[in-house]
């Protein structure tokens, strides 16, 4: 009889999440686990033993094809970090005791840095106490800022999501032939990357935005409204990306500029809203334009209606790459995603130590940003644009995407 | 040999105001026309002799297939308001010297409550002058606010584009199961169709929003601070929709509570901005939750690559209904859809006097807000439902969808 499996996911939310979780099902299940169960809310709820069996959620293969399409964490998501081993064991041994409950012998998280370190640890547990469960992570995070692997999954859609938007967006703003300034708010904390995308939506049919903005390089606000007036002699409406983690010289974010209050978050990060809000009232306030703020929020990690193709494809191969890693003996790994070739693009998987991955951020090459920090030069869009390619149509019932919710 | 004719944009941008476009230009080609102008930054552009010829732009069937499909307005667009007849003639008199000039015999105008103003102006003029160019109003608006239409071209996109993002939303929203309150803030000045839009969300596979608040019916900030911790006594994750230009029973808009500098437009509107932000602050001070506030903005009016094909399709159609009553010699009408029945949804377009038109703004029936003025009744959902059905894929090249600008 074989062992069952667990599979959680944790950390923000992506539009292919559920990918990797198809991934690691469907191959648990093809190599002989008996019940492969999800965690709800990752850790946190499995420290509750809350807990569903997949196969009662996935009664066919139309459920497996709407959950590669439906966006957001199946499972539920949370933000848990384990203790140091050191510190306390308590919480390591309620768990590997429900594990052993629930007779697993391979465990999967799908997240990012935060998640990978919960894999180490539990890894590094098991070997302590000498458990044969293998854990294994598997890679999740739209940010694109996870060590060792080529990108990550969520990326691409992510991507794919602002290179169109900004395209309409750039439409939209150059209609009345006036002078406005429209500053668009991406993610992204310490890491440019989905920022860094708004330059794919320059094509045969598309200027372009005019300026992107990333946290890598320092920003001067005066310096930026000057490249704003300038760039509105030539051209009367300027479309500009900016990273809501864009900072000063001195270490301050730009939005800590602005006069509201920021709250802070429950781990103590500050709530980076407001940036673009800040410049476009600056450049009101200097510039005679119109100006206008958007912040794609949230909108730009849910999109399940927009998704890369190659994105969901590299999202469920890495699930299934982490059940047979696991399932062949592999524990304390991530998978990840080697690019082999970028014409035609092709991809494969390979195996991390947690160690080189966990808590750590991958950022925007230096050399990938111009010289005067306004663009990305063209070894971004190389490495970029295959990620966005094709699309996976949603099953669209009575006007909307159908998804499937846990029931 | 047939007269020419010519097409202008006005006002806001829409999703298909392009494919109404294409229906006016086939059309009268296809009746004999032999150029069809369009107008650079509509009657702005026209004073200043800004015309293309469009089979200049349009080589081809693919071309007019990418029109369809390229959001915002391919011709610019402008805001600009005739003055009455009575009160300046120079400008009517330089605009009829450029339709001679020009040869037009047909001239149509596609926007919303203020072209038709226009159109109403231009026809009386000519009417006054004796000219026999006729003059057709094509409706055109995401508000759809229009009066003698069942809807406008524009709407069903837009509303397609709410129900998604809501229900995309909705999952990203939930996947903590923590208490969060998410504001989604929907434009709509004084008629709320686009923030009940969010009512289309709730289907077999999400629960819906939790509260839409509509300017058809005073806010009362207190209650909805009340309501919202009453709701999250329940569920701990709450999404709520609000329109931007809701409205205190004082006649004050609730975005003017916030603290912020408000900017007024051109036209001494008040910038109606900021309150989804106020109110997730306001409940965020006074509650024990978290919140989030999304500002849609312009992504609900440009969003060409989520469009609903029954909008596309009728976009088409009024363009084409406007130059074959234009033909048949009719003058100072609008097309109007008429809806034949709801099941299945059938209609067909209909002239009207563009006195029935301009000027005045159609808003949601109170009987179809709920008592509680928290949500739609099933009216709603009966009308609004067939108008977002079906799909018009977009032509992705190189991962983005191709749009066609002009040359």
């Amino acid at each position: 009889m074989g062992k069952n499996a667990i599979v959680g996911q944790s950390g923000g939310p992506t539009s292919v999440i559920n990918a990797s979780l198809a991934g690691v099902y469907q191959s648990c299940k093809a190599r002989g686990a008996q019940v492969v169960y999800g965690m709800c809310n990752g850790v946190a709820g499995l420290l509750e033993k809350r807990v569903v069996d997949l196969s009662a959620q996935l009664h066919d293969h139309l459920d497996v094809e709407l959950l590669k399409r439906t966006p957001s964490s199946f499972l539920g998501s949370c933000r848990f970090k384990l203790p140091a081993i050191e510190e306390d064991r308590s919480v390591y041994e309620k768990l590997f005791r429900i594990l052993e409950e629930l007779d697993i012998g391979y465990f999967f998280y799908i997240g990012g840095n935060d998640s990978m370190d919960t894999i180490g640890k539990l890894a590094d547990y098991g070997k302590l106490v000498g458990s044969d469960i293998r854990f294994m992570g598997v890679p999740k995070t739209i940010d694109n800022d996870l060590m060792v692997t080529d990108h990550t999954p969520g990326y691409g859609s992510a991507a794919k999501y602002i290179g169109v938007i900004m395209k309409e967006i750039i439409r939209d703003a150059t209609v009345y032939g006036t002078k406005y300034v429209t500053i668009v708010e991406i993610m992204g904390r310490n890491a440019g990357w989905l920022t860094a995308a708004a330059a794919l939506a320059r094509s045969e049919d598309c200027e372009g935005v005019d300026m992107i903005c990333l946290p890598e390089v320092p920003f001067d606000v005066d310096h930026f409204v000057e490249k704003v007036a300038a760039m509105q002699e030539k051209k009367p409406s300027v479309v500009i990306a900016v990273s809501e983690g864009i900072k000063l010289a001195d270490g301050r974010y730009v939005c800590e500029l602005a006069d509201d209050v920021h709250a802070v978050d429950a781990f103590g990060h500050k709530t980076l809203t407001g940036t673009a809000r800040f410049l476009a009232n600056t450049c009101a306030r200097q510039l005679d334009t119109k100006t206008r703020c958007i912040e794609l929020s949230t909108l730009q990690r849910c999109a399940g209606h927009l998704t890369s193709r190659t994105d969901v494809t590299e999202a469920y191969q890495v699930g299934g790459a982490a059940a047979k890693a696991a399932f062949e003996g592999h524990t304390g790994e991530m998978v990840a995603i080697k690019r082999v070739s970028n014409a035609p693009y092709q991809s494969t998987t390979e195996l991390h130590p947690i160690s080189e991955v966990a808590n750590l951020e991958k950022k925007v090459p230096l050399e990938w940003i111009n010289e005067s920090h306004t663009d990305m030069m063209p070894e971004f869009l190389e490495y970029a644009r295959p990620l966005i390619q094709a699309e996976l149509t949603p099953i669209y019932v009575d006007g909307l995407p159908c998804h499937v919710r846990m029931k």
